[in-house]
């Protein structure tokens, strides 16, 4: 790995073992790279809402971990400023969730990064989901 | 109450009996109207993030819901096609948010609602939330 | 008029005034006040699209507009961050549209705006718009 | 060019014929794919904003339209739903912008273009934009 791929990780992982919420949902951080990560959650019957279909909440918070991830990377503590989603299909119980964060733009302190978020083998695309992250200046790491 | 309130409130508790999500997070529904839904829902250790908030996925995932049962008020199963969420200020283990959803407009198949996601008394704004709605067209009651 | 409306319609009208794209688009501002904006402007045949309605650009146009009188009523230098706008209507030459701004929340530096986007009389609603706004923190008046 | 590339052009040249407002603002289409489609507008005084740097509407609008040309190029009449815009960076008189549109899904009537302006070579990104369409069915050419 190069150095900024393994200060990709090692930020990732440090949100990642202190992140209570995605860790209690059961979201696997499957990939990480600079300005990137994807992770991996599987839909359960406690997710699914009044139409029997999953959440959207919960589509909404495994692309929302994702886009944390990835805009962490950097190593300076960064958090969501306003987040987009379209949902494009619906979800079930069981349904295994991949949401891959990519960075679009990095400007001052905003980004904008694009995530999308797929099911099963092979994906298909639920939902499109864009974030805008706001630099805090300190460091992940100490 | 008049035949409208009536109506809306048999669909907001038709749905949120069904919706094992919002009733596993311990959302209540607190006020309903026709396009209108109020919702509460305590922030747990569970869900905070790894910078030691609440994570926006539940932030989200409350205002959702509100948004949900304020749109199936009129006896129309509807969706969710896209949301955006602002995030104002972090919020804290043991926080009680409340999201209040506002009709906005409804053309169509299509409606715009305004949710507003507060924490504490006096209420502070954490998150201001606009959904996009379609309609299937379907009955919500039987 | 209290002192924070005269204020406000002292920053709207030195922006007005400034505001080249503004004027040469034909647009009038009716009425101002703190947080809030009401602007006027007819689409021509100038402004029709290849589908020979109204460019969603001008209707965006004029509710970026009644958002940036509104959010510099404050006299504190502000511009758009982000916006989102919803279609709702399609909008004909000759349409005679007004576009209401009003200030939903303001915290720190950031601001969240909706406008309205209407038609003719009685009006009939053609887009609602959200815009985040950015506060520079110099003054609109001298 | 391949026989959806032929397609592709002729529906965004018949739709730019049409386009007055897009003509009338000086874009010019460089490029056209299916899914795809860049434009450039020279960015003048008369576009100018009461902070004396160009109006967000002309940024939308240049993106609006690659937006437009982009999602019509499958012969099927498509329009904006909805649509969001991140600023992130100014622009001046005489900036010459370059507004990219690419379809990221389509799924059902509905589809999601990402559209990236920027200004100058090399290119300096100035907004990041997000567009909805919805499509009507009808045939874009005879």
């Amino acid at each position: 790995m190069t150095e900024p791929d393994e200060l990709a990780w090692e930020c990732a992982k440090t949100l990642y073992e202190a992140d209570v919420a995605s860790r209690a949902l059961g979201m696997e951080l499957l990939d990480v790279a600079p300005g990137r990560a994807r992770v991996r959650m599987t839909i359960t019957e406690q997710m699914l809402n009044g139409h029997r279909i999953g959440h959207g909440g919960y589509v909404f918070t495994v692309a929302d971990s994702a886009f944390a991830f990835a805009c962490n990377t950097h190593d300076v503590a960064t958090v969501a400023s306003s987040c987009e989603i379209v949902f494009l299909a619906p979800v079930q119980a069981g349904d295994v969730l991949e949401a891959t964060a990519r960075e679009k733009q990095r400007v001052g302190r905003r980004g904008v990064y694009d995530v999308t978020v797929t099911r099963g083998v092979p994906p298909q695309v639920v939902a499109e989901f864009r974030g805008i992250s706001s630099a805090s200046g300190k460091p992940v790491l100490n």
